[in-house]
């Protein structure tokens, strides 16, 4: 059968490994399996959401209030915008899908870093537009610039502050210097999955949805239930923009595109900051083992604002290898060698986690 | 902002209203409040359900399974299939979704029912394809047939089995000759989200999704947890077809579209089908007291074969104002006003609360 020409070079997204699947592949214990793949917060999510969704499981025959009027509500106020200025996804991934097909076409360029989170160019191919990167592999907004300049036809710039799956941080002030040249017909994405991370460890990478907005009207800020939240699994994220975005974009949402017990979460989440501050603080001290452990062992680190790690190989060592016996030992991390990177991405896990990654990554590494 | 053409005339689907509207906009307390708008299961779902989802979620903070092993196992064994016959959605509405911008566009036609699920318009319109509906509201196959026939460039037949949301059900074996007529190149899709009530009501509506797909390798079986299965909070779904139409679709769904509370609970769902069949039954009985109300104060009722009914009113009554004045006293039910109809579609509910509903509306129709 024949599908829209778009689909036939299109490649399907490949997750990070689940535990199951170590399970079932490596016959390891589920309970010996640590999972430092997928930039999952290790420390759970706040013990007021698992209360708040087991007690609303009885509700599960009933839809959610599609208008998700209190969940709005709570985000309206924690980031000082109306209702109006929120559209709710499925993940932030959601978000950003919906604003890339609501802006590319075969007509138009999609303008990214040159690595960055791989949905952006599946849902810019999805549309048939082309996807344009920087050559440096982390944000350059010179090099944006440039490009931008030297193509009129870029519909949407991805910015993904901070970088998954590299770590790096822009700073805001050159966020919005990088805004002041841009064209208000053209979209600006700013993924902020990991803010919560990077404002902690230096704020000057804040970036406040309300100011951004205000300043940019042409720019969407996208945040997640997903990271220091520690809801992953619940698929929850949000875009904040001005209304003329959101309305429009409101139409590309599926109707009930988040379950009813995902709602319940979401709005007890924002109710418990202390949990989301303290995993962000807990993320920062096991970096910092992180980063003394590369030096012990001499490799390279790039800096990072979230929370994961890149640990960057030389030739004498394949990540992909590294990466392979890791899991084979119970240990799940990311191979970047599908980027073109000689490096693996190391979520940062409890500091138990962490101690039995260090000792079994030194019994492959040396 | 300049959006994407298909986008300026779309419309946002407009969903059933949430019992925390009713109870914010008239001030009734919500456990006074009957939902009868959302064909929503009222038994709620398997208990069995609801332990495991309690118990899972400690996971929250997890992604799920991305490759959805263990649920597809489950789907492939109740169908008769293999895994590769399988994708997976937040709810059956996503992969109807998917099948439509896998194969819709600005030069194909889709063909549907006068009346039907709403979605499968706004889906089509989002492609800037052209809809074509038949003149009949219920469908009608000779009329499909002949539009089909008349139309060289269709790209998507829409056969909602049985129909939501009038409640008619077209017979097994006149589905099958009518799929003997169409094209290899044009997609089928059954939307069989209320099959589990029809079969039960009467066998020859029943489709085997397993014969359906290995007769007609151009049709896609979709089917859903929201309903029989009393899931519809959680937002699963599935469809089933040869592989080369899995693996396209599968090019179009987002990774982790569903949670993996969602994946628990459609899991152990579907190890207890003894829950669904109590339901289906139980539906039919309370359907027979909606149906001898009907005769009582002598208006129409469409045969249904699914989990609501829908009332038509003469000229004397207006749906509208019925369906507002048994919101104010807390029955939420669906008008079917907007589909040019002077009717309302009633969820059956429990045996309480269909009392409830004949004794309101009583009141509000004499």
């Amino acid at each position: 059968m024949q599908f829209n020409g778009v689909l036939a070079n299109l490649k399907t997204y490949e997750a990070g490994k689940p535990i199951e699947l170590v399970v079932r592949e490596y016959g390891i214990e589920a309970k010996d399996v640590i999972k430092l793949a997928s930039n999952e917060n290790p420390r759970g999510c706040s013990p007021k959401v698992i209360e708040a969704v087991r007690a609303e499981a009885v509700h599960m025959n009933r839809y959610p209030d599609d208008s998700m009027y209190e969940l709005k509500e709570s985000l309206a106020k924690k980031y000082h915008v109306e209702d109006k200025n929120i559209i709710i996804g499925s993940g932030s991934d959601q978000v950003i899908e919906i604003a890339i097909h609501a802006k590319a076409n075969a007509n138009t360029k999609v303008l990214m870093a040159g690595i960055t989170f791989a949905m952006y160019e599946i849902y810019a191919l999805q549309t048939g537009a082309k996807v344009l990167r920087t050559p440096s592999a982390q944000h350059n907004l010179k090099e944006m610039l440039e490009i931008y300049k030297a193509n009129k036809d870029i519909s949407i710039i991805m910015l993904c502050i901070p970088n998954n799956p590299l770590g790096e941080c822009l700073d805001a002030k050159d966020v919005y210097a990088f805004l002041d040249q841009i064209d208000k017909e053209t979209l600006v994405v700013v993924d902020a999955a990991y803010l919560e991370y990077a404002r902690f460890k230096d704020p000057v990478k804040n970036i406040d949805a309300q100011e951004l907005i205000t300043k940019y009207p042409n720019a969407i800020y996208t945040g997640t239930f997903s990271k220091a939240y520690g809801l992953g699994g619940m698929r929850c994220g949000y875009g904040i923009a001005q209304p003329e975005i959101i309305q429009t974009f409101l139409k590309l949402r599926a109707p009930f595109n988040i379950t009813n017990l995902t709602l319940k979460a979401a709005i007890v989440a924002l109710s418990d900051e202390a949990f989301m501050d303290a995993s962000v603080k807990e993320n920062f001290e096991q970096m910092s083992a992180y980063e003394a452990f590369a030096k012990e062992l001499g490799f390279k680190v790039i800096e990072s604002y979230t929370n994961f790690i890149v640990l960057e190989f030389d030739a004498s060592k394949n990540s992909g290898a590294i990466a392979q016996k890791l899991m084979e030992k119970g240990i799940i991390v990311r191979n970047l060698g599908s980027y073109g990177m000689n490096a693996i991405r190391v979520t940062i896990g409890t500091p138990e986690q962490n101690a039995r990654f260090f000792e079994l990554f030194k019994t492959i590494y040396m």
